[in-house]
């Protein structure tokens, strides 16, 4: 068992750690897009913001890491209602990966043969009540990523086959780093995730070294690092904590919805999606905050992150989607 | 259970939602295209529909959903003749589909090892009397829109092989959607759907705030939102139960049907399903208004619905096919 | 089950009438191809034209519609050899169809391990004696149309599979609808279609309401409608049955050997098939006319059906392969 | 039963028959390509050659025709050795047949679990003693066109599957049709065949005429007209045979040799297999013609047939390989 | 058995044995990437360098090469806990290999029927504690290629197949050769090997002869070539097992982590992977060479096997990578 | 049983002949390619080579023609240790063919269920101490080819599936055909076939009819051919036997060394394949021609076949591989 690197510990990379804060405060801001240069710590960020968040307290031996028996599926089986904790799951999806073992398998032959509810979970089981990573996402097909965010916004997984039918709570954070040189996501696809990101290499030579001395520090002396950087993470958490029970209070004041509507339509980002995001990520970062209600402020900072990735290509302006959104928000909020 | 969004609630989006309409009175319409922008709730204009319309009654367990148990099919092995009822179904039909999912799939060997006419149905019998959503229809192979297609029309999904064949009722509104930008159907199948309609994002701040300010309110508290819109979507009811009841006494002149004609020949549309459409939407229509026969006025509501994906390209002819039915329509309908 | 459309209630397509018609009188013609416009009633015609001949008597049971039990295939197993009447079959064969499907399948499995003959008789068994409709034959697999070519020429099926053979007559007309705007027929494939017939929509404003007209009485008043046309297919049955006795009595004047040489030739066409057609369909006209023998009227009439689709593509003469048939007509008969 | 048309019978194509008719004679030459337009009659051509050839005899259900007991493989498990009389087989190679159905299956499974050599023979079996007709051989995939190749030349067949393996005579002459306008063989394959011609539909109207006249003479009274070219078939079988006889005795010239070997440095033919071929065939002329030694007339008659296929594309010589053949024999030949 | 190629024989190629030190030094290095020519003897370094290695010692029979019996898989079912010796493990993974036959494969069938898990190892099983040398690394699938990095940098092999699961140790160095005329690898892969180097053929023919010389020696007298170059062996062997005793003590001054990120933003390497790479292998060299602490000459020979990789391409720049990273260490190192 | 055509008498075509001397003398020379015109007797050549060498001597029924039982693999369960005497074998890999077809097939059902070493030996377990043909290899998939030089480098086939393994002995010199006309080798897998050559058709009449004269007499009267011929090919055997016993003593001098180093150097060739195998192949020359040691001779003549097919394309030199290792020997041999 390796020890996961404090998520305290990363050095810089202020956007793609707030993405990440505020789908634990949120998990329905529908799942976090990274681009950006390899090497940067995408997985390690998820993994170390899974290993920040409390534990999970789930039936010992629940394939869907359920806390309340009826909750676990029947095909499972359990043979006592136990309740264990576990650390948040973490899900990788392998490249070249299968539909059968993301969604789990049906054994129609065995139902059929000797009439049991035939069920082999697949990786969407295990991430229930957690993350699934996807690194390089837009290498999947896309009738798999169609599938993963189909589940993602459902939180349930069915798996029906030749009249039989299976269906599990499957409530997880899609993360998904992707870089652009290699291949694009469909639009549509885009804009069916919540947030996105971009991450790049620090320039600052202070801040790379910083990155050195602690990851070496880090292998050199596990124990005495974890130590260190404890407070602060324990100092994360309690904040994440405390922004999830403000949530449903934030308050949403009618020129916020305005603000909104009007920065999309500066955008012409398509559809809707992008101005409902909008709103709920910033709800989230003003709990977070400890605001009582969503002000300019928030939508200016999580702009950004809801609205990039669902730019329409403008031949016409060579401006990145950045410098767009940016120029957005300067004609709207002032 | 997620409750869905009512259908009166749909900001905007007018062709859209009479073109559904218009399939609630006549299902033999042939099935809707929606062309057009990510993010603009066409999928939940389905569900919304079929929420709205009174719940069906139907053979408790039938797999077709049949009213009358001789009308369930023999391979379904009902133990009773209870009668339920359930909400309209909608049933998705998700990328990457096989035909053995879409058709229901015959087990030879059993037949053959046991006797028994073994068929396990597909989507298809579960959509029966209700409707059938394809999203990105543009994105499926071909011979599974043309499968879809022969069924919507015939009603009935016949499923052959190897000298066995199990026949089911499957009468259902196809409503497929598409993104023209990221390939294109064949003339030929588009030519199939009866109607088609464009949906955009709304350029109206005012219509924009007043979605999120809805969907706020839906996802804030549902019930109470429930409750407001209830009233307007009975009275959608009771309209499309009053259509469907006059439907067949509303009367056709004579210069409706030359009417017709000319329109279809002064687009140059291929063939004749153009004009059959086009007088069987305004019927609908004269029904749902009330009238006693069909009118101009009903003529040109439902032209763009009817005719427009029903054009012959024109390279001369740089005006989209919405100009180019409005400029028909004037000439011929004056 | 539904009443086909009357055969004479059809309104013009005078050619793929008359095509439909030869090929009743001598089903050896070989088959017709129909290019054109979606929406021209292609199937429609077929089918009526299946539902005006005469039911067909056959052996209840047969698997290939045979009239005696000793034509019946012994892999049948008819219990008994009572005779009942049928409609005259029409097969569709869908898009994306496997081999086996339309030949039938051997079970070898079964052959060898219980002693049994044991085949599954596929399309082509169920179209014997009748029609087989493919729609868009250009867009099927080259090795089926070329099976379906060949077996529609010997009038038997044969399947061979690893030493076990089944044979089984297999007489039908091939109809096949392309649209040669989305992909073309090899010329090898065009050559072995007997004739070819063009069709448009009509552009008269009189014919497309007169269309609009027929239809909407057959949709609102089906029995009426029957009655009406009932006299008119019955007048069409006689002729067709006349002039399929008097066939083998038709005369062919030496001049008109020769005309039908001299046309191929002014024509270019490839191979020998354009005038054996051309004089063969020539018989079958002059027949269904009550000559006594074949006239240049005759050679005149099918020519076009005959030979527009054996001309090779020539890059200096724009006109198209009716212009040029109807070139050489006024060249050869003057 | 169809009774093939009389090879005497088919007018014009004098260079095809010729080419049959010396396989005949020498079926060690190494089979015939024959290139051109649809409806020439290739297929009749086969057909009619075979039937004209005189019947075989054969140990009766011997599954590769063989006429004495010890030549029919083991594996087919004869009852009895009873010879019958058989007509010459012609068999067809479908498109898109696959390798197993070529050359026969070896049943290993039940090969290891009942300890039976279980082989199925295939297409190349029934073509043993025969000929093997394979319709646009240019569109079979070249391993099986390499297949066909190298089994016509070895006489056998061998198939081995793990370990096992199974031989039998196939001494058959592969008759290919080809349209170069649709793919070309690679010229590997094309070497490897012995002989070429090229068929044109004949542009003379007598001869077109006559065509029609024999083909309707044939249709409409098929037994008178076997009778009247029974002479012809008869005369024509009696000189193959003498010509048969003659071969081994027919000398060949030193100088003949070197005009095989001028004839193909002239032509720039690569290998040597041209010229090889080019003395085999003369001397089957030779003999068909009652002579006592090749002379230059024979090898001016069957060299375009021997060598056109194996010229090498010659970008700075724009004439046609027949025409290039031509040259070379007039400068050689003089 | 062939005996191996002495390493110490090897003629040149000072940075690919440098390379292959460095790991067996510090495994947790991360592979090594070898480019270049043809018959440049990377195989036979690899060979070499595992032979030159001590043995491991290993539980009989274990699968995974393990030391002590727990650390062998429960599925191994061993009889005995006997150690043996044998040499270092080097494993080929060949061209087009499967990801069944890498990772080992999952019996589902057998451990339903009999209850047993049936897992049979692959090559990473086999090559735990060794080297895996992948010839050609950059014609295999992407798939492939992405497991064979995530398994060494984890050390783990995690197999899991419809619920089931099953783990091994799988600790290699793995050794890829590719040439980048024939495809090249993804920079996301190409980031994730530890070091590459280039290496060439020899221009100097002193060289050359040399390299003949000892081959011919080495063929003609293995045994007396063995243990002329036994001693050197030796020597490198003991120069490798010191430097691993001494690594954990080396330390790393903070100017030299400065010296690490200023190399990598003046190349302008993607992440952050590279100077970490840089870290760990000057740690490497500095032990080897017995230095108390890494200096800058260690960061100087080692920074063209970790960086070279890792370099963005740069149209405006035509200097090689190697040129390019020296010029970053002149620029940074003095 | 087709008696092959004797070595001795093919006309010209030195150096491919030369060549496979070689390879009879050192078969550790690596394979041949050959290169060339179609119909130049490649194949022939192979066949006649292998006839003239004497029979081996193997335990009868050894399935990998070993002369001991003991290397015989244990599972050909053989029944006796008879030995027999059998032609040196030639084995035809044909296109297309699949991996287990060469290797042999590891029945893992079998092994399981029965507990027996499944292993059905393919052809490489038949090639064993002869000769493997290969027929345009460059049709063939990389993967294949590089399987079979790896396989004939380490003269041993090993067969893993699943944790079983088999090996068995596959010492055979591999031949290979190739026309770079159509499609080439990687020049990785050229690198790895010892020698090549090139063979064109004759170009001299008189060479060209004493094949034709030749080829006649053998099919005439096979017996009085072999008989001629006979002779001259014991006088070949007897040569290749008595380089086979000198080959160990032939010396090696210094400046030998040196000469094939300076000639790949002069040629740019990659890697150190070039100068080994020409060493290697001068030395098999040496003990032919009966010399005591390699001279400068010996390097000219085997030079061409071990080094034309490993030069880099030099786009600024148009001249010929031949042409170019013609002017470096002349640079460095003088």
């Amino acid at each position: 068992m390796i020890t996961a690197f404090p998520f305290s510990a990363i050095v810089g990379q202020a956007d793609m750690k707030r993405a990440m804060i505020l789908t634990a405060i949120d998990p329905g801001l529908g799942g976090v897009l990274v681009f950006g240069d390899r090497g940067t710590g995408k997985s390690t960020a998820v993994r170390a913001l899974a290993a920040l968040l409390p534990p999970i307290r789930q039936v010992a031996g629940c394939p869907v890491n359920s806390e309340r028996a009826e909750d676990c599926p029947d095909w499972a089986a359990l043979d006592s209602h136990e309740i264990t904790e576990r650390p948040t799951p973490v899900i990788d999806l392998p490249l070249g990966v299968t539909e059968d073992r993301v969604t789990g398998a049906l054994d129609i032959e065995r139902a059929l043969t000797r009439g049991e509810k035939a069920f082999e979970p697949g990786l969407l089981a295990r991430a229930n009540r957690g993350y699934l990573y996807v690194d390089e996402v837009n290498l999947l097909e896309d009738h798999i990523v169609d599938l993963l965010l189909d589940v993602a916004q459902s939180g349930t997984n069915i798996v029906e086959r030749e009249g039989l039918s299976v269906r599990h709570p499957a409530r997880f954070v899609l993360v998904g780093s992707g870089n652009p040189e290699e291949g694009e996501l469909r639009p549509q696809l885009l804009d069916r995730f919540g947030l996105s990101v971009e991450v790049r290499s620090p320039a600052d030579i202070e801040e790379r070294v910083e990155v050195i001395r602690r990851r070496h520090a880090y292998e050199t002396d596990t124990t005495a690092f974890m130590e260190r950087w404890g407070t602060e993470d324990a100092r994360e958490r309690d904040a994440i904590l405390a922004a999830r029970a403000a949530l449903a209070q934030t308050g949403t004041p009618e020129a916020i919805l305005t603000d909104c509507a009007r920065l999309s339509v500066a955008l012409g980002t398509d559809g809707l999606r992008g101005e409902l995001t909008l709103l709920r990520a910033a709800r989230a970062l003003a709990a977070y905050d400890g605001a009582a209600q969503v002000a300019p402020v928030h939508l200016r900072t999580v702009a950004p992150l809801a609205l990039s990735h669902r730019l329409r290509r403008d031949p016409l302006d060579e401006a990145g989607s950045g410098a767009r959104v940016a120029r957005a928000m300067a004609e709207v909020l002032g």
